[in-house]
């Protein structure tokens, strides 16, 4: 039996009781963070017009777009909770899968949880699940895929969603089988359109694409049953011939799982992530020494070489722009203490004390290509030079971190009850009876 | 100015006035084959399960689903008919393309044509345009990116879907561009799923994603302009670095058309391409010497080596195998003179004349594998032997036999005045003014 076939019996057969208390509560974190990132983005430019598009073909009222107080069918509330959830980059990593691993998933349990409600418990069995055929693809084929110029959390998003989708409809392993042989034929995704509004849209368009793919199955709808290992498979095709390893898929599946045991880094700040370990850097003088902006005379931010090819707006005028400076990063983080949403508007951008602070802020990077740290030094008008570095951005680790993000990212989305009550709704997921609240709380 | 962009200028600026009267002809042609292969595609398992699909979801009612009597949303329309249209492989072939042109096409263009009531001379323009972009990147990738494992009637049918509903929905040349940009991205299928329900999903897949890719370039959806020649782009991850010469795409855009010039080839018969010049072969020898099923004893039919792979059932027992039986086909053609879609009833094929004369049929293969004839060998009980040669399958050559196949694929799934009033309004396509009527007499 090959890997499709594997695939499919292990995804059918793997139950509740195979969840740790640890792994349950690691998803719980992660569709916290992810509903937050969908919040956040769904008031984005690329979130609307895909919004409006869908609301001119109207629909059955299944499911509820995030946000928006609109409801629509299944495929479309997917594809539009997807392009929000990836729309402003502010959503979690997974380093096995190479890319970004609840937008796919998460649009696909919120959709047929609300039109099935299910219970709390199916919900997180179909997110782990799905988690874990991502990242287990991703062993398989990654970085091979990742650098050839697939975007993975799309293509390989593609059958996690097909696999959380085909967990919540209950479908058996032949099922499920040919629920991947479709999802393998609608994998998809070019790094080439990273930068523009196309690639939030293809999460939306991997979650729908999974969604309906395990629909499909249900009813009957047939597809190769080795359509990853195949001659024409994904494998050959995606990754090349001969390259890829498919044992890795099967072999170690939910033991340990991957979301407890590499897990997921959420970002703790909305800009882009080669700017975090600085602004930790920045945020760690700050609390030290007690700066003052007033005593500042100049900032120095050094990152490694090859991530400074994004860092491309040291004096930004706009919010995007802002997103992709090191040197606004860092001087907002001096300035305020934290990076919240709010600072990444155009009108915050553009005040006095930031655009100053900014001025005397000089992004620059290491004279030694090899040193991966991020490095801030503080020259203060006293003459005193502060120095501090940084390996690896943080990341969120607490929870009081996590629904600091989820409030920043509700705020002005929700109102205030319904942020309270979501956010309690996904901190006790495994008691929820019907999952049908959430995103009809998130409305 | 890269080759996306190039394609988004050529398609925008191509008028009605550019095409000739022996493109015209060619494409009212392809689109009566078109419609052939949807109608009788319309009763497939395949699609009866994405329109029960589909109407679950509801939606405006936009579009007509054809053969089905449901109308639907724009996207779902696509997706129904595209699935339709190669539900059972007998749509037409383009050699440059590598694939089945008219099928990704034609239901946007029904569905575009429709809601916005186009006249006929537009739904010409779109076809033709969309074909071109079909052959064309086909020139600059095939075959190497057939041989790969990549569908191209689905993956080139996403830029040829996104052109025709581009000329239909009047975008500019920059939104074409973001066009295929979104395209480019949405590109997918593996061979791997050829014998499955998969394969015809592809082309539904194809056709409405190209569709809803123009829909959001008209909002002002951005993608990237370099989508199909970037370092991250379709050339690259398709085909492979380096290979691809793009200016096969635009330097001979239009002139001559594809249409006209490398044409497409129709198929006669409703059964696999392989069986086709041996079927010709054996209509031949029949005419010739008209032949009684009482006078012959034995019949011999050899193809190449290479084409005896799919053509796997000496003896079926389904019409499905009977498909890629060369035994049953070429035994049929002797007994009835023809080969309709009829004969590929599940019941036909158990007729004990057809089992019988099957039975005294050998299909094989050339001693000599280089001889890429097909050729018929009929035994008489006289001890006469006759024998036939055929290089190339006839395929349909005349619109009195495009006719035949067209009243053959519409009984039993439209009255006889809809068929019709249908053939009537695709012959006179240049001067019907408004396209809804050809749906609607399709439904």
């Amino acid at each position: 039996m090959g890997v499709t076939q594997e695939l499919g019996q292990l995804v059918a057969s793997t139950g509740h009781d195979a969840l740790t208390p640890s792994v349950i509560e690691r998803a719980k974190w992660a569709i916290m963070d992810g509903v937050a990132a969908m919040l956040a983005g769904s008031t984005e430019p690329a979130s609307a017009i895909v919004t409006s598009l869908i609301q001119e073909f109207g629909g059955a009222p299944m499911a509820t777009i995030v946000g928006r107080g609109v409801r629509t069918t299944l495929p479309w509330a997917a594809y539009v909770n997807g392009t929000m959830a990836h729309a402003l980059d502010y959503d979690d990593i997974s380093w096995p899968m190479g890319g970004h691993p609840t937008a796919p998933l998460l649009p696909v349990i919120l959709a047929l949880g609300e039109q099935y409600h299910v219970t709390g418990r199916e919900a997180l069995l179909a997110y782990v699940v799905g988690f874990e055929v991502e990242a287990k693809l991703g062993r398989a084929v990654n970085m091979v895929h990742y650098e050839k110029g697939w975007h993975p959390t799309a293509t390989l998003g593609t059958f996690g969603a097909a696999a959380a989708a085909g967990k919540l409809l209950q479908l058996n392993s032949e099922e499920l089988t040919h629920a991947f042989g479709i999802a393998a034929s609608e994998a998809s995704g070019l790094k080439e359109n990273f930068g523009t509004m196309t690639k939030p849209l293809h999460v939306g368009h991997c979650a729908k694409n999974g969604l309906v793919a395990a629909l499909l199955a249900k009813r009957g709808f047939t597809a190769a049953t080795e359509a990853l290992e195949g001659h024409f498979g994904f494998g050959n095709l995606f990754v090349g011939p001969g390259v890829v390893d498919f044992t890795l898929v099967t072999k170690e599946f939910g033991n340990p799982w991957e979301l407890a045991s590499t897990g997921v880094v959420f970002k703790a700040y909305p800009c882009c992530g080669s700017t975090h370990a600085a602004v930790d850097a920045m945020l760690a003088l700050r609390t030290t020494y007690g700066l003052s902006v007033e005593a500042i005379a100049g900032i120095e931010a050094r990152v490694q070489p090859n991530r400074v090819h994004v860092l491309v707006h040291p004096r930004p005028r706009t919010g995007l722009e802002a997103k992709f400076s090191l040197e606004y990063c860092v001087a907002t983080a001096a300035l305020e203490g934290e990076l919240r949403l709010r600072h990444f508007g155009d009108a915050w951008v553009r005040r006095p004390q930031n655009q100053a602070l900014t001025a005397k802020t000089k992004g620059l990077v290491h004279s030694d290509a090899t040193n991966t740290h991020s490095e801030v030094t503080v020259y203060l008008q006293d003459g005193r030079v502060l120095t501090h570095r940084v390996a690896h951005a943080k990341g969120i680790t607490t929870i009081e971190e996590l629904h600091r993000k989820y409030r920043d990212c509700a705020e002005g989305v929700l109102a205030s009850e319904a942020i309270g009550r979501s956010l309690s709704l996904i901190e006790h997921l495994e008691e929820v009876g019907d999952l049908a609240l959430l995103p009809q709380s998130l409305g």
